[in-house]
């Protein structure tokens, strides 16, 4: 298939490989170009205006490989970027925030939801905006887990103070007695075990990169993207240290070759 | 006085302004120009080569202010980025490696001496070879604290979780029996009690910031270069949003104005 065009996915780091593995599960056939801002990770604590210039260089990067659609794997940027690059670029964008509230919004039955995701996805409000256009009638808990991050690329997931972490992070989301908590995060599905262990069992938990990768699915289909062929997938990343690509492993669930690649002249 | 010249620090975030407190009370007359690469912090993750990029553009710009003597506040930038740094600025250039190396060679009695920092700075063996250096009878053991930093910056410095990590991190350390334990990361005074608690009293404390602020003085008095004005210190950083402020005045012990400042262009 020498007409094909690949999937181009980003996030401020590696954390979006998440979403990634969601892809390659879910449309295995669709070339992919992944691209990780690592010498600028994280976006979480950087302002709105830095996050989409960052953004906007990272989609003119991808639009070199003529990708047919750009997905914005990091929550962040889906925060605070979305809207301008949909303006900005000529393809196709979905973000995690989107699909991820609609995904909580049709399977609570309480209609109180959470989501829990770093300080600055929080902070912009787009999660619970996002649920309250779906269904005003939602309430929404957002609250910031300023640890999980660091505590999932230190790979201590299973470290009893993860737990203890957790407990205190999601003390607001026990006491609004949520019925669906949403993770908001690209590295929070690596806790899952942690944090489904304090929410209890009868809290559904939203995996964010899953929710894109069904959406993804649904655009290709809708615009008649979709391809089906043997594709060889590309990883750049624009800081590619030893510790970056054992930690890129654990998210992608397989091994990976992270190249190189200078992201600021874009 | 109208000719007088700043001192200018820099650190990869707001961690360096515990070597300006440090300057703060040791040189109260010396003015001040700080620069704070919270855009793209943490440094602890980067590439030499992207610390050693980073490290030139901040020396660029605070070369507009005419100082007299740079700091580098960071414990990565001095491991990466110090000898490039002082063979192509025109001032002297002090780091916070060597001065914490050289305190705890003269401070230990049994030469078995531990220091902490990022997986960066440890894996960059900076503090090692500059013990060894200054004494080489000195055994060295280096230890990588990932999580110390997100712990700060967090606020979750008495949070009995923090207790737990720093007993997980600091095992090699007490393993090795030191005497002498480098706080080799601008955040880790905040961690002080902590870190103390964990190895006890018998181990005496290097703080790396006061360290170098005694290193600077010494050198301006070398060169003639030391001032007592009434100083108005300057604060900028590549991004200036509101918990970056908080955390600042964390580690300054008062009220901050950081002046937001594009850096990618020097």
């Amino acid at each position: 298939m020498a007409g094909s065009r690949p999937i181009g996915v980003f996030d401020s780091g590696v954390g979006g490989l998440t979403v990634v593995r969601a892809l390659m599960d879910r449309t295995p056939g669709e070339e992919i170009v992944y691209f990780g801002d690592t010498a600028r990770v994280p976006y979480g604590t950087k302002s709105a205006q830095t996050v989409v210039k960052y953004s906007m260089q990272i989609a003119r990067f991808l639009a070199k490989f003529d990708v047919k659609l750009i997905v914005v794997a990091c929550n962040t940027a889906s925060a605070l970027a979305l809207e301008y690059l949909a303006d900005n670029v000529s393809v196709p964008v979905v973000g995690v925030i989107e699909p991820g509230a609609r995904a909580a919004c049709s399977l609570t039955r309480t209609r109180r939801v959470g989501v829990i995701g770093t300080p600055s996805t929080v902070r912009s409000g787009a999660y619970q905006r996002e649920m309250k256009r779906i269904d005003p009638r939602v309430e929404v808990t957002a609250v910031a887990c300023p640890l999980f991050v660091p505590i999932v690329e230190a790979g201590y997931g299973a470290h009893p103070a993860a737990r203890l972490i957790a407990e205190d992070h999601l003390r607001p989301i026990l006491e609004a007695d949520v019925d669906t908590l949403v993770l908001g995060c690209t590295h929070y599905p690596l806790l899952r075990e942690v944090i489904a262990g304090v929410v209890g069992p009868e809290v559904q938990l939203v995996d964010s990169a899953e929710a894109a990768a069904a959406r993804v699915e649904e655009v290709l289909l809708e615009k008649g993207l979709r391809e089906d062929g043997a594709p060889r997938h590309r990883f750049y990343a624009s800081d590619t240290d030893s510790v970056t690509v054992e930690i890129a492993q654990r998210f992608l669930g397989e091994p990976v070759r992270l190249e190189p690649v200078e992201i600021e002249g874009y």
